[in-house]
């Protein structure tokens, strides 16, 4: 109920929205969605020492927080609209809140992203966000959609976060500023999920690491899925720094990407890697869809490969 | 991501609404706001050691991070729909887990409330519930519309959950279950609120004390506020235990009463008294909007009476 602080965050994304009848103040937020359209909500809580090592500024945790949300709306192809920001801190260290809160409207207001409410408590950092974004009945990107013969495609890169894990613990950590980078400031493919509407049969963002994120577009398909590593996007700061057995691990298992992972009809593979080269973002096809449950990653050889360890979960 | 446990929990609830149009697995959950209404959104997050001792019951702490969110609809006169559950966690304790999610399900279901998404995460126990209701356009309660003259009421009874948690400490609790029931299991006035739209001038629930919510009444409608501490409501179980003094003190600055606080024409409080016993909650009128900024507690002397405490502030 400290509003104080939430609004002095609202100041600095200021964001003005006419659907939004009450905004920050009141016991709750009204707001009117536009005729015709559905809401996706999703809520994702970052923990320091789980979510973001310790020491992390807070400009990057606001982005961060804010990011791994707005990739939710992504992988459904919704549209941004509003988010409330529930902040538990130690203490209300001013610095700390307005570094966050730059952090935060850097990333919400390209978006028109309004934060209309929230809440800030005292005890272990912890930032939880709840985003509402509006989709059109019946072309939400589903994970339940992928059929037998789809391509599995991904947007950017993938790997750099976890590699950027890594270089944290380098004495001299500037050369992997660009890593370090992706681990802090994850991009949200808002832009991507909206054009994939109608197009693609299913999609997820890579959160967990792609075995275990394309894992549940599988599970919930009913389908299962191969990889080759070799078609695997990486970035050139990942090849400039990692072997290529590494930059693989990363990819496969080490989350945090938040790129889009998700599967087309075989043929309109290429046609949405031009349209998502238009959004700024690319997509490479890394396999496809085949019977089965489980997500297998197949050399040229024909080898099997099983990585290290099948993503991020917090209770393993 | 770990929607498995969150989906453990909904499955205690298990409501069934036509408007969730995709619930709990995918990113973000899909909702339908009906036509002609708009969606009061509020999120609180409850912090152990903060906001529950602990030692407190799962079951407790489910109910409690429910009934606070959904207290803050009922003082937008909204109608619950769907909920959001945050729920950050030492480890996996499935024990925990049901407690918590029979603690949540036996308040969500008399509501129709669904769960339809979450976040589950690794660390300290906090749990942040996001909650959506729906109000109808110009009809919502604000804490803006007091006016001079005025009078003020109040639901229920005051000061029991502070009662209830100066009681926690004794040997044997036994003989105040009843004001340590009020401190767990607050019921939020969910039909009192929406039996206020359209009569109600302002609505504020008592989360923080007496003083500090009605404080916020009267900052955001610019007006003053005189209560008289002879008319504040008392259940018998304070009445048994406690002196008057104590009992004053615990309503105007103890919090977590989770009753509504509002204002209304004078001439209307005793209809609004009766409506509200109609409801099963009452109402008592305890003062009136005057003019100037602060709220003041004059007893019968004409003397101004200074609580202890304001009310609680996390970072005081």
């Amino acid at each position: 109920m400290e509003f104080d602080l939430i609004e002095r965050i609202r100041r600095h994304t200021d964001v003005h929205r006419d659907d939004v009848v009450t905004g920050i103040g009141d016991d709750a937020a009204v707001v009117a969605v536009p005729a015709g359209r559905e809401l996706a909500i999703a809520v994702d809580t970052l923990v320091e020492g789980i979510h973001f090592p310790v020491g992390t500024s807070p400009a990057d945790i606001g982005w961060k927080a804010l990011a791994v949300n707005l990739s939710d709306l992504a992988s459904m192809a919704a549209t941004p609209a509003w988010a409330l920001l529930a902040l538990t801190l130690p203490s209300p260290d001013e610095a700390f809140i307005d570094g966050l809160a730059r952090g935060f409207a850097e990333l919400a207001t390209p978006f028109r992203l309004a934060l209309i409410g929230g809440d800030t408590t005292r005890g272990p950092l912890t930032v939880t966000v709840t985003v509402h974004g509006f989709t059109t009945p019946g072309q939400a990107l589903l994970r339940s959609g992928a059929r037998v013969g789809d391509a599995v495609m991904v947007t950017g890169t993938l790997g750099d976060a976890a590699a950027g894990l890594r270089c944290l613990a380098e004495a001299d950590a500037a050369p992997y500023a660009g890593l370090i980078d992706r681990l802090n400031r994850p991009t949200p493919r808002v832009a991507a999920g909206q054009a994939l509407r109608g197009i693609a049969t299913a999609c997820i963002d890579v959160s967990d690491g792609l075995i275990a994120d394309l894992g549940h577009i599988c599970k919930q398909s009913k389908v299962g899925a191969e990889i080759d590593p070799a078609l695997l996007p990486f970035s050139s700061a990942m090849l400039t720094h990692f072997h290529d057995a590494d930059a693989i691990e990363f990819a496969l298992a080490g989350g945090d990407d938040y790129e889009l992972c998700f599967t087309v009809p075989f043929e309109k593979a290429n046609d949405v890697a031009a349209d998502l080269a238009r959004v700024g973002c690319g997509a490479t096809r890394i396999g496809r869809i085949v019977e089965g449950g489980a997500v297998r990653v197949i050399d040229a050889s024909g080898a099997t490969r099983t990585p290290a360890r099948a993503g991020w979960n917090h209770f393993a």
